[in-house]
């Protein structure tokens, strides 16, 4: 009965017609939810999905990402003190720069399984280096599901044949097997002119619940034919990681999995960006941001049980990471967010949970907009205030709340869903 | 409209039969609910209540209590950088050291309401201290309820005119006109022999949402007759702060309007406790701890929705603090506490919610239990692990989960509640 350990409300496809084992609960695609868009072909990368049965079911649920080689490569991964060891792996692989091949195993997160996961992971990764003819700590490897089962070696060695062997197949079906409890496949696509060169940038995503991305989310991959130096390549994914997945929080619970990579196959023929004074540097950063928001958004959007996409805007603060911090506070309180849940401007909550932050704030300057209409200005409530606009913006499916603290220059926007009692349905209601 | 914006469901008192003006929602006594205990009188100490009508409602909200002269007095409040008025003023009355009156409004806050709010305050303590004889700055008051709204300065004008002429009643009349949300009225008792005299200690307290306490909790107030110098109240009272009130959450959210107020008339006729070198001091240290405890538990056993305690035992770990903030992060973990709502042993969101604390964590010594049996241990399942035992146990209302680090001595507990769609119901189905 180890399977009840579960990282999220695993081996549920909802929007799917999937049964499992110890379950049968199907849940309708997020109302949030956005189409799956077009995306280009990367040059320098295959797709190929396989079945592993990691769980008793029947769909795609191993994803193997062939990679030519020179490609760049780099990270950003939970900061979680009890990490998965493919995160463990994964921390010291992007030292090296350069990658092959990804795997990513769904329904099973092989995390809390010591060392016969770790076993799993040295299996796969001698596995795919030896069909490829590279060595194994090129192999990437990812996994999400259950918390606590050792990934089962026979399935992986049987499914990594499988999927060696398999067609290549679309971003589509690649962001249909990584997901779990996800109700639609992610994906998001975005490109940079490098002197005379476009360059593409494609990436998936999956997440739902247990989303509150310390370093990283659940598990995003993007992929680009530019030609960029690794050491460039994360400094830059680590910056877009503190504006974008670093933002974002479904429930507060940050999992013991989240992964970000970035490839880059060179393919593009661009002069390669080696730092912030090579040609096109900016706008390849400003693709990548652009990119890995589009991601994180789409991870909320899909929130466990969401009915409000909500954006936090804090302006005012004595920092931009204190922004982020107070952001976070507001997105993370579960007193506001079941007040935009039933579609209350409550925002006595939100001076709470300004208060709470433990960020410099003074309430005799702070300033609380739904929808762009200030309810409370410089520490008092606004005299007339027309409810009637805000209840109007609150119907809807996209909440814009904003906060101004008056302390200083420090901005910052943090994106989360509403708390419904659907996340109590899919999370306590059903035994997993 | 302003009071749309309220602290938490203010004005539904849930188990009684309450219609508030914009809501009829009656919810039933918490299923964690204890009797109220038999408590002496307190010599020194007189309860009085009275209708003010801080809301549309037919219940006493206004409780004023008389203390004698020479009564000492010590306070923990809020670290919301978004405090009340009454708050702010209450950390600096504790410096004077002394007290002769306590005036609790129920059902408005006066939160974040400005100089106007800061008006409603001033003229209470100026008319209970003409009332009284005394100096406006020992009457002290607290507030709770709606966010936003100024206390209205006529109806606390006739309500505190009218208290003052009111016959004396008992602890549980005390309790409930103090309650907003509350579903049932919440006192402890403890004594302690200081050399050869008995002393008691008595205390009331509401709260069940916006519970986080920060270093206090929603309203707490603790009357003893013992003899004790306020420095030294002071500082036992905060030691007791930090085992007791700062070790529960309901929902992660902290209010700002916390206080915790320790009054001690003397009249028990004991030497005066000075110090820890005072004989006594030990005992009454105990009892106060003691009755912090119990008060701090009700809280959550009237958490929003709650079905089950959580007690979260926390050992291994670098140190007592460290222990504490694990426990917090497990305990505020919605993951965590919807599987305990839905009675499923889950202890990969306990491995999660370990990981996410920030504290000094090894996935690989870490062990969890349910009601006292091992799911993991040293960072691995149990082999053989029995699920039956921690089934049966996961279906009772007292949850035992103990989680050892094997990182160092540091050791702590931390209370809380599951999380369950009554949550949801009250903090989002219903407007307010």
């Amino acid at each position: 009965m180890l399977n009840r350990s579960i990282e999220s409300s695993c081996g549920q496809l909802r929007g799917r017609s999937i049964i499992t084992n110890a379950l049968a609960m199907e849940l309708e695609t997020s109302p949030l939810a956005l189409p799956f868009p077009e995306m280009p072909p990367i040059e320098g990368v295959t797709l190929r999905v396989a079945r592993a049965r990691y769980k008793d079911w029947d769909r795609c649920d191993l994803t193997f990402v062939e990679l030519c080689e020179g490609t760049s490569v780099a990270g950003v991964f939970t900061q979680s003190a009890c990490a998965s060891t493919e995160v463990e792996l994964g921390r010291k692989q992007v030292n090296g720069g350069t990658a092959r091949a990804l795997i990513v195993n769904a329904g099973n997160s092989n995390a809390f399984t010591g060392y016969r996961g770790a076993e799993a992971v040295e299996q796969i990764m001698t596995q795919v280096g030896e069909g490829l003819g590279c060595a194994p700590d090129q192999v990437f490897v990812s996994s999400t599901g259950v918390i606590g089962v050792p990934l089962p070696k026979d399935r992986a060695r049987e499914g990594v044949a499988a999927v060696l062997n398999s067609a290549p197949c679309g971003w589509k079906d690649a962001a249909d097997a990584i997901a779990t409890t996800d109700t639609f496949a992610k994906g998001a696509h975005s490109s940079a002119m490098i002197g005379e060169t476009r360059v593409e940038l494609c990436g998936i995503i999956k997440g739902s619940g247990m989303i509150a991305p310390d370093m990283a989310t659940m598990l995003g991959y993007i992929f680009t034919d530019a030609a960029i130096a690794p050491a460039f390549l994360q400094e830059i994914l680590a910056e877009a990681n503190g504006k974008t997945y670093s933002c974002i929080t479904v429930d507060g619970d940050t999992s013991t999995s989240d992964t970000v990579l970035a490839f880059a196959t060179g393919k593009a023929g661009n002069a390669q960006i080696e730092s912030w004074d090579s040609a096109g540097a900016d706008a390849f950063a400003a693709a990548l941001t652009d990119i890995c928001r589009s991601l994180a958004q789409l991870v909320v959007r899909d929130g466990e049980g969401a009915s409000k996409f909500i954006a936090v805007r804090v302006s005012g603060a004595v920092s931009d990471a204190s922004a982020r911090r107070v952001g976070l506070s507001i997105a993370n309180s579960p007193l506001v967010k079941t007040a935009i849940a039933g579609e209350d401007a409550n925002w006595g909550r939100v001076v709470m949970a300004v208060g709470k932050a433990g960020e410099p704030a003074d309430r005799d300057k702070l300033s609380i907009a739904f929808g762009g209409v200030w309810a409370a200005r410089g520490g008092v409530p606004v005299e007339n205030y027309d409810e009637a606009p805000v209840a109007e913006h609150l119907k809807g499916a996209e909440i814009d709340l904003a906060v101004e603290l008056g302390m200083g220059d420090g901005a910052g926007t943090v994106w989360t869903c509403d708390l419904t009692h659907g996340y109590i349905s899919i999370n306590a209601d059903y035994r997993s």
